[in-house]
């Protein structure tokens, strides 16, 4: 029977924490109170991704690993997300706060990636890694609502206010150049789709495409030109904002790992 | 039919939210994954149950109150929460930074919290008030799973090793003082109480008091002497922590009133 190979299911656990860390910035500062509740059952539902992933690599690869060691006890270099999920909140805001959030920037990342997930698990259930197609199935019905809620706010704001329209297209501008990174298969990747266990996301990219064209024609917004800048965030080459990131989350587990904190 | 007050639903929702909040403080900080999706389904239950709280005292109310202006557009002083669920997460550990945080005050605040709550919303779900009825009974479950998790904690902390039975003592030894706001009824409580739609607090010391000695004695943790000080949270009179609370919560819905944050 063919698995995925660990380093492809710690890509998708990594791409879920991160962008789980980034949503649950804004735990307790959201704009309603409905709103703040939604963001962060999204935050809570790509934990419980993580948690699912982390634990099958480390049942895996044994030698003692745990969901909390992968998680907490890797360094910036190892993780493998997309560097659009490691993104800050303020997106291409100029003049911020570190504590600063664009609840523009953080939705239209949700709905990008979000877009490319629903595709991506919905192969995944099919694959004959049978743990793999099971979390594949459960997340793909969170992906599903995760999608709905993003878009449903994207075309709020693009056909919204001439102040909520500029600062969807401004979040657009800023964040579509690193869906790129989607396109380009990693070695990890490229093992997994070897390995018979995972899909080619090239394969996604018609689908993906026809998901954002339909809902930017909705919200009035522009979709953005990419001039060929590939991110390399899933292969380990992160921008800075992941060691803070990682910082923030890592940091009570490390300063008390005996988990007498 | 009686139906309760208003400023007594208010009372209810404030100590929802706030600790809701402060229990948001934790997500993405937890010690380890499980506890942080665990505990921050807790602060989702809090400000869910304000929610519906908020609604039912904005219909009532009317004049153009919708739940988030009573939870974004209301000073400190209008707050009716106990102060016992303003105070900060770092607890009485001395030399602290803003962000710090100390899980054992976190996890004995809502052992104390939600000890009272599982009485007081058993208590509320028999109310004449339907309304009020409804809410209670959906948040007696909520209740009871947070007061199984946070004395599961407590005799974790306890009965653990001798560093986490010291913080668990510090923290119950800080917090456990403000616990007597909860037997002396305001203004608010003699009038809901009065109305016949809601109960007598006092009437569940009793059996908070076997809740508290049957998992402070498991955790063997020794129970504080209180010393006659009466906290006024629930009457408007608060320490400093509730306004830098809400400075946070409030921010974004003050700075973007007409909701195109």
């Amino acid at each position: 029977m063919s698995t995925a190979p660990n380093d492809y299911l710690l890509h998708l656990a990594d791409n879920a924490v991160v962008l789980g860390q980034r949503d649950a910035e804004w735990c307790g500062h959201g704009p309603i109170l409905e709103e703040d509740l939604a963001l962060a059952n999204v935050s809570l539902d790509l934990i419980g991704q993580a948690r699912l992933l982390y634990q099958l690599a480390a049942a895996r690869s044994g030698g003692g690993a745990t969901e909390d060691s992968l998680a907490y006890f890797r360094d910036d270099t190892a993780f493998r997300n997309y560097t659009l999920l490691e993104l800050p909140n303020h997106g291409a805001l100029v003049g911020y706060a570190a504590s600063d959030r664009d609840y523009a920037t953080t939705i239209v990342r949700n709905f990008l990636y979000s877009a490319l997930m629903v595709l991506l698990w919905d192969a995944l259930q099919k694959s004959p890694d049978a743990d793999l197609a099971a979390i594949a199935a459960k997340s793909l019905k969170e992906a599903r609502y995760h999608l709905h809620h993003a878009a449903d706010w994207v075309v709020k704001f693009g056909d919204g206010t001439e102040e909520s329209h500029a600062r969807a297209q401004a979040a657009l501008d800023h964040l579509f150049p690193y869906t790129e990174e989607f396109w380009t298969p990693s070695a990890a990747e490229d093992a997994a789709i070897a390995s018979g266990a995972a899909v080619d996301v090239r394969t996604l990219r018609a689908a993906w495409d026809a998901i954002v064209a339909d809902t930017l024609a909705e919200a009035t917004l522009k979709r953005p030109e990419v001039r060929g800048y590939v991110p390399e965030g899933k292969q380990g080459r992160h921008s800075e904002h992941l060691s803070y990131l990682l910082g923030e989350m890592q940091g009570l587990a490390r300063a008390h790992p005996d988990g007498t904190w």
